[in-house]
């Protein structure tokens, strides 16, 4: 692989198409190959980590290919992390909020009192789609008194329109490869 | 924290109990405290990775909190990770296996054609309960010819007896925490 690729070509070159997933007519967009490469898996989070215009207190991690490179940017941050998970999964006291699926509603929660009032939190999911899932994590964060500061995801998917619903919390959105 | 306490103690000092968490009468040992240090994580990465007999070529890391330091681990030893999934969730071509839970059965899958044959392969969660899902995971990866040499755990539940079912892979088992 050539040094002057970008990493939204490297990206471009590993992720998989797969037809029909979840459901017929849905081309899925599989990231599964990126952790196969161990080197890619850092240029990924020294990226991440790279273009952060302000460095975050915290990371909040949406479940569950979110938990990979959440972690692995908290751990090169040297910064907490907190799951943001469906509801359910999570132990002892959580807030929750709904928001809006496809067909349904889906529930999101954290737990409770594990952010500091006022901290500066990024949100990381592996994919920026219509944007419902980022933010109900960012309403839940502002509900624990933090700070939204950033977006950051893999891939966004450009036509579902994600960034006009984040604009909304006057934070940065980061992704690294668009289609 | 003192510099002398043992990876054990940091850990038991901050895994929290939860009472009747998922269900009545369950003591749930909460590890999402653990994310919240970055220092400790580091520590108990550097842990599993100095623990080793001999290095794995691969992670196969359980769903999902088995994520978290299966990628801190494979970040570590520069190492690709492969996903291990409940049904459904993996796009693409699968191989699947069906396990006993305690009141049905279980899927987990992993990609098809991903691990190379004879690969010396560690299986990764974050809890050793009756070692069910463990046992599952190994066995996916031996019908798709890898080599499951080792399986690591953040936490064993001893009374569970889950190593009993795993001691028939001839692996090694490692656990940072025991209850």
């Amino acid at each position: 692989m050539s040094h002057t690729q970008t990493i939204e070509q490297e990206l471009k070159h590993v992720i998989a198409d797969i037809p029909d997933f979840p459901k017929d007519g849905i081309l899925f967009k599989d990231i599964s190959p990126i952790f196969l490469d161990a080197n890619l898996c850092s240029k990924i989070t020294d990226s991440f980590c790279n273009s952060l215009e302000e460095e975050p207190d915290m990371i909040c991690a949406i479940e569950s290919r979110g938990f990979f490179f959440g972690i692995l940017i908290a751990n090169q941050l040297k910064k907490p992390l907190i799951m943001v998970r469906k509801q359910g999964k999570l132990p002892g006291e959580v807030v929750a909020v709904s928001y809006d699926l496809e067909y349904n509603k889906g529930v999101l929660e954290i737990q409770k009192n594990k952010i500091k009032k006022d901290a500066k939190i990024m949100v990381h999911d592996d994919v920026l789609a219509t944007g419902g899932t980022a933010a109900a994590a960012a309403r839940l964060i502002q509900q624990e008194g933090g700070n939204v500061i950033s977006f950051s995801f893999l891939m966004e998917l450009e036509f579902l329109n994600g960034r006009n619903l984040l604009n909304g919390f006057d934070a940065d959105i980061l992704s690294l490869v668009s289609y």
